[in-house]
């Protein structure tokens, strides 16, 4: 069978051309003979591997050498916990709520740290977070530890474009899972960068984290060592065997997005994709529905209700006979879900369009 | 080029038989229209991928139904941290440091739980780790949470062929990482058992914590969710998004098993790989040297030293030309280590075997 268009929000579809080359090298590395999953993490062949991929990060990042790149394990999920560890010091930390994951990492951090050292400053829940908080209304708080946001929520496709809305007087801490490598950013804007691997990086059980080098070394002396962001920034993230597999594959993917032209070049083709999609939205008479406000629509995650909701099965069942994977939208929100990531060329967004203008038309 | 054999100690040659299917399956799984690294968790496919690991793992290892199989990640060296976080509660654990692994556990438990609730109760440190301690002469603390072991050390080579000097008046803790499935275990003995998955198992980034069910549910509350066995044991493991390539090529290396016959075949096979090496350095007239007492020797990593230290370079040189991989000793233990995990054919020992006979007889 052909691949087919893979709207899943992660794990994601990764770019063919990188996955024809795990393919191709996976039983012989580069005439080593054995792959690269099969050597030791501590010989030259991985070392050459996970350096070039923190070179190629840094180099499409613009990631300032005062930052530190770290590959671990765990997820998102473990970071949610794992930053109040490294990060809180006897101090506290406030929080913007923007949808599930920013909820999730609030939560984490309570369960940590304890609920008074973790303050929620704006929530977006009260509007089914369908914008970004208005952070002009918040109190925060200039002597926090750090400031956590989400900038792009993936289950309600709600995205930060412009981060000057994000405060910067104490260290910002974003959660970038669901958008990072689509779009340039300034890194130094912000004292913590992390995300989950299997949307835009790679494969899941990996998770990027870079910080900056100030942060590093205060985290509290029970955090286990492989949490401590000091020991495994003073191992090269491998104080202990990193996932080797996933790292390779990450930094194919970062060969590839150099290929590609960069983030600039990303970012334009991200900037077309999504307005393919939800122009079909807008000029569908009201049969397609997007809930969030204009100005916070994600580009990368595109949720999106039809105008009756006796119509979703037949749609979810109409757009894999055309083959179009993995459109229902998250339980906690309904609908659709098309996540574009970096992976899906406009060819497959158009294809996408081509069938929803058809369904809308025939359903009419 | 072709497939080298390879000895690497960990990450480790994995099944060629499986890595083909890997590679077959890689764009396409089951006519899904994308690889299984590109599809949700959630999915029925990966929900099907991982429930049938779990089953032919249950099956492989005999593994009673009142025990729980968690895939999770961080590798052992994050189990060094969650087992305490998870079972010590308000008590005090025993460990026994057989070599370098568990002497690295034990540290860790005194990081996360202080130096006072953890304590050595024998230790092979005096005698360079060359056989497990007696425990005989421990005064174990029958009020302990657990009594932690190594089962397989993996730098020093010194296996626990009977599990039966093994107390289990506590909880008997097992890190199993180097030999699981490389033999047949009664799980019942045990009250958790772990292993990293880069040996026997499959990809690094994935690790299997085998608890029996009461000892779930006693973690400290702070402890990290992703973290808690009792949250992970209610998530199917995937409170957050599982290492999916990394569960989906570990059940390919359990059906793999299964299709050789099961542990005790490969029991059977083990034990006549070891027989081929051990014996060749035993007839050696010296020349090559296993530092471990025999009655520990492992049947997964054999450590061996030349007769002249300045024998090991050309050692390692002609080998390498010979196309016998990653035989270099740890740092730690210097000269050689041959680790002939499950996915080692005799025919690659046999071929090991040969090379240092010739070797030996060309230096004798």
């Amino acid at each position: 069978m052909a691949r087919l268009w893979n709207f899943s929000a992660g794990p994601a579809a990764l770019p063919e051309e990188v996955l024809r080359q795990v393919q191709e090298e996976l039983l012989d590395w580069h005439g080593a003979g054995c792959g690269i999953m099969e050597m030791s993490h501590r010989g030259k062949e991985f070392g050459s591997v996970i350096a070039q991929a923190e070179a190629d990060l840094r180099e499409l990042m613009t990631i300032p050498a005062h930052y530190k790149v770290l590959f671990l394990q765990g997820g998102a999920t473990l970071q949610f916990a794992q930053i109040p560890m490294n990060l809180l010091g006897e101090g506290c930390a406030d929080y913007v709520v923007s949808g599930s994951w920013s909820k999730k990492a609030i939560k984490e951090a309570e369960r940590v740290a304890g609920k008074s050292r973790v303050r929620c400053v704006a929530s977006g829940e009260a509007g089914n977070f369908t914008a970004f908080p208005d952070l002009a209304q918040a109190q925060l708080d200039p002597q926090a530890a750090y400031l956590h946001v989400c900038t792009n929520e993936t289950i309600h496709g709600v995205e930060v474009h412009d981060a000057g809305i994000l405060p910067t007087t104490v260290p910002l801490v974003a959660d970038m899972s669901s958008h990072i490598l689509s779009r340039p950013v300034d890194v130094s804007r912000y004292g913590l960068i992390y995300a989950g691997a299997q949307k835009n990086i790679g494969p899941s059980g990996l998770v990027l984290v870079i910080v900056r080098e100030d942060l590093v070394g205060k985290a509290w002396p029970q955090t286990p060592s492989v949490m401590d962001y000091a020991v495994m920034t003073e191992n090269g993230s491998m104080l202990n065997t990193p996932p080797t597999l996933s790292v390779y594959i990450a930094g194919l993917i970062f060969q590839w997005l150099k290929r590609q032209g960069g983030l600039a070049a990303m970012e334009a083709l991200n900037i077309a994709k999504a307005k393919c999609l939800y122009d079909c939205i807008e000029t569908s008479n009201g049969f397609y529905r997007s809930p969030v406000e204009k100005i916070w629509r994600s580009r990368m995650n595109v949720p999106f209700t039809l105008v009756r909701p006796e119509l979703d099965a037949p749609f979810l069942a109409e757009s894999k006979a055309a083959g179009l994977l993995a459109l229902k939208g998250h339980a906690s929100v309904g609908g659709m879900r098309a996540s574009i990531y970096n992976a899906m060329p406009l060819a497959g967004v158009e294809a996408l369009v081509a069938f929803m203008n058809d369904f809308a038309a025939r359903n009419a």
